[in-house]
């Protein structure tokens, strides 16, 4: 059964019913026109002023020529104008390309190059690295700059003043499909060149329903704030802060960097309700003597992100903040996070898990046949659901991996408890096969790093005669003037009290720093290349 | 910018990234499988086993011969088997086509036909209504029954017991798009023939999420407990009872009918969270002696839906449910509610409002010419987003006025406030013309029920040739005795105490009893037919 809608415009009927992460701010606006949509540093944003500028930039960036579903490249930090130009781009049915900021310019110049981009947003700060990379890049004819000061050209490519572009609000009114892309990502790329991730406004929308809902933006009249000092460029502050907060009316602040004092203090001034920080981060706050004087009763939840946080620091966190829950939610940048997320019950529990899935996604365990296993049994996690990408850019190879099965394939291993809570083990490439039996690179990095005398520790598998592979472990003392050939002993025979044997690193060797990505990843990959050459 | 997914079967890539009702429940099921879904009478339905019906009836229902997004209708009570068998439905990619069971006979053949229905899904008390329709339906091939007892056939039909199609429960995987029609409810119909509303998949998704962060449904560990007595076939109970429920792992309840000692009992018995009852079933809550004795403080959240409360029965509700907040829900077939809903706040401050829009709908008010209106000024409300439905089944005219100008044409008169906030007025039918002025019959309505001598009241525009339209009051006494001059003489002053001049009815009839619905609608448009001839 299916309507007859021939009498109806195509551009009028897909105004009346779409799916737009555009249409997200016009509604909220439409509610909360007055309210504080961002804090930027200090500059209070309304949600009519963010909605008329995201209108603005979307009609500045179709007039300045960049076309239907055509990307739109960001070298821009966290601000307000980051968020204007973003929902502008989803408005006008643009693919938003945010680069990651902490990539080398070879690796940035290769984003632009792959991604097709011709049209660069960026901010000043940026012009000396767009001054080094636009001779390398001829597809590119168009610069917007943000600030006061634009130079009339940049290599000899057009710039607009950011201001400029954003000069017309009327109201933007284009055809976008649910299923067109809103956002380009390129992965950080531990073991190649960066791949790009395409994901659909369809898949970010239900997303951020689903993570609002989990994290209880709605609550009754009340409304969040949440300081965002992650980069926007990342999917986790971007689809799962800055939108659910800005779905339900919140305040982001985004205060331009993480000190942990100043951080603290900001949190009781603007009675912030959320805070989302690695835990590294975490690890600062409670060394701040602020962490006693201020008062931060009004946050209900701390989540962290990308890696877990030892039991004793979560409950150092708990103490601190006396009426949040603290919880570690998960995901990865092809399914848009947080896919998996702790219950408050499971701090309690199930700490080292990554929680149950949220209720928008499916996450089971497959086989390398491609056979779904029983909870219990050890696999691949793998993904259904809108949250899953359309695919990557430019790599059919990449993409029909990924969707073998007709799930999407995560890359991590793990399993499922008879509750479906998801127990992480590794990154499937990161798995050490020695001697016919799988040894978690993270739990034997878990055993070494429980010795105070180890600050950093990688595990990977060697090529090897006998074994296969051998597990070999690499990491950072303490103390940077240590005996060596004593701390290899010690820290070997602490491996045999908490380990199997077949667990237990072939050779440990200890080196002044580790190998890392942009983000702070350890480049597990870049070792085992080492140590093959 | 769009992948290249030419290596991946279709089929494949569809279960990777759809957004379908069906798998709703295979996901809470995979996360509560051993949780109660539904207390059918004290009947308890697990996750897991309301899962593994679903996929049997929908692959049962496949194959008996149902083809892709045709129709299924239900003739069925509220009870597990609705439920199984509507999620069966979405899984299998059919159209779920609960039908009104208030309707007469000759409604209920017409929806059959108009529909192109095969196959029909009854419980044994409809036998007699199929063996009186069945003869003027021939396209109806099989009927599907549920019950232990089944005839050989009906009406020369095919008859299949529900527990032999519901017997292979084997997980369902067939092609089902997010823009797929997922169910096809007939409208009441005041005015006309009922109309089939197609709704897609993706529309109640988003309703769904959007309605269990509106109404709370996410408390940490905390899960709904929902008692449902509003019926099934309608979308309120539907799609924003029975499944934001089920998306949560809550728990349903479906007593089988409404009896205010009895459902208070239940509310105390079952800890409920959530309660939803039209204001009349409030209002017999409230006389019961129950509501005094029984333990009511799990409640959360008391929604009436359909028509406003007065304000002193809101208190009284209030006050008895200690921990609740009391809220309006509105909205309508065509865009799956709620659309709009109060805030706590609101029952202090606007409680004859509607309330806001909810984050997932744009609303605005809509002069006759297309232009959208600054709040304050009254027009028609329209809405825009993916609540809006797919379209009217066989009905390309209704269509087009639906869609006009890009948005969905809701019939109700209205206007915004500057907040947001929808103050309806009228159905656009049902305003009165006269004079050169607008009159919303409900207001008038509304003064004449402030009075205790009526119970019942519509007012309704009679052709007049001085007026053009005569406002023109039918009323029910009170008393059924009452001196019926009289009290037209007292009520006539009441009105012209109340109102403006032109407001005041021309005509006061005092009736024994008004024409309604179904579904307890009063039907104007009978009266206004009634009052012409």
């Amino acid at each position: 059964m299916r309507p007859d809608l021939s009498g109806i415009d195509p551009l009028h009927l897909n105004l009346a019913t779409r799916f737009c992460v555009g249409d997200l701010l016009t509604r909220t606006t439409q509610l909360f026109a007055h309210r504080t949509a961002i804090v930027d540093r200090e500059e209070e944003i309304s949600y009519g002023r963010l909605n008329a500028a995201a209108e603005a930039v979307g009609r500045g960036l179709l007039d300045a020529g960049v076309r239907r579903q055509e990307p739109v490249a960001f070298l821009l930090g966290n601000s307000w104008r980051f968020a204007a130009t973003f929902f502008g781009c989803a408005k006008a049915g643009l693919v938003a390309l945010p680069v990651n900021l902490m990539l080398p310019p070879d690796d940035i110049a290769w984003i632009l190059s792959d991604s097709g981009t011709r049209t660069v947003v960026a901010d000043p700060a940026f012009v000396p690295l767009l001054e080094a990379v636009l001779p390398s890049l001829p597809a590119i004819t168009t610069v917007v700059l943000t600030g006061d000061d634009a130079p009339a050209s940049i290599a000899g490519r057009q710039v607009l003043r950011w201001d400029d572009v954003a000069a017309d609000p009327t109201p933007l009114e284009v055809m976008v499909s649910d299923r067109d892309t809103l956002h380009c990502l390129y992965t950080s790329g531990t073991t190649a060149r960066p791949k790009g991730v395409l994901t659909s406004h369809l898949s970010v929308y239900v997303a951020v329903l689903s993570n609002a809902l989990q994290v209880e933006h709605r609550r009754g009249d009340e409304f969040s704030v949440l300081p965002i000092v992650l980069p926007l460029f990342h999917t986790t502050a971007l689809d799962t802060l800055l939108l659910p907060t800005l779905l339900t009316g919140g305040t982001v602040i985004l205060p331009g960097g993480f000190e942990p004092d100043a951080f603290l203090e900001l949190v009781e001034r603007r009675s912030a309700t959320h805070i989302v920080l690695l835990p590294m981060m975490y690890g600062a706050l409670l060394t701040s003597p602020a962490i006693r004087t201020r008062d931060l009763s009004s946050v209900r939840l701390c989540i962290y992100a990308m890696a877990p946080m030892p039991q004793e620091r979560i409950e150092q966190v708990a103490a601190a903040f006396p009426n949040a829950k603290v919880l570690l939610g998960s995901g990865q940048t092809e399914c848009v996070p947080a896919t998996v997320f702790q219950w408050p019950s499971h701090q309690d529990t199930k700490a080292a898990s990554w929680g149950p899935s949220t209720v928008t996604v499916d996450t089971r365990i497959m086989d390398p046949s491609g056979r779904l296993l029983p909870s219990g049994q050890p696999g691949e996690i793998v993904y259904r659901g809108p949250h899953v990408m359309s695919g990557y850019w430019n790599n059919p190879a990449a993409n029909t991996a990924a969707f073998a099965h007709g799930w999407f394939h995560s890359g991590d291993v793990g399993h499922l408890d008879s509750e479906g809570v998801v127990w992480f083990t590794d990154r499937v490439k990161d798995m050490v096969k020695t001697g016919g039996e799988n040894v978690s690179s993270v739990e034997v990095e878990r055993v070494l790093l429980s010795s105070p005398e180890i600050v950093e520790a990688a595990v990977i598998g060697v090529p090897d005669d006998r074994w296969g592979e051998a597990v070999t472990a690499v990491v950072v003392a303490a103390d940077p003037d240590v005996d060596t050939a004593a701390l290899t002993e010690r820290l070997l025979a602490h491996c045999r009290q908490h380990l199997a044997g077949f667990q237990v690193p072939k050779r440990i060797d200890i080196m002044t720093g580790l190998p890392k990505t942009a983000t702070g990843k350890i480049q597990k990959a870049t070792l085992r290349q080492q140590y093959r050459a």
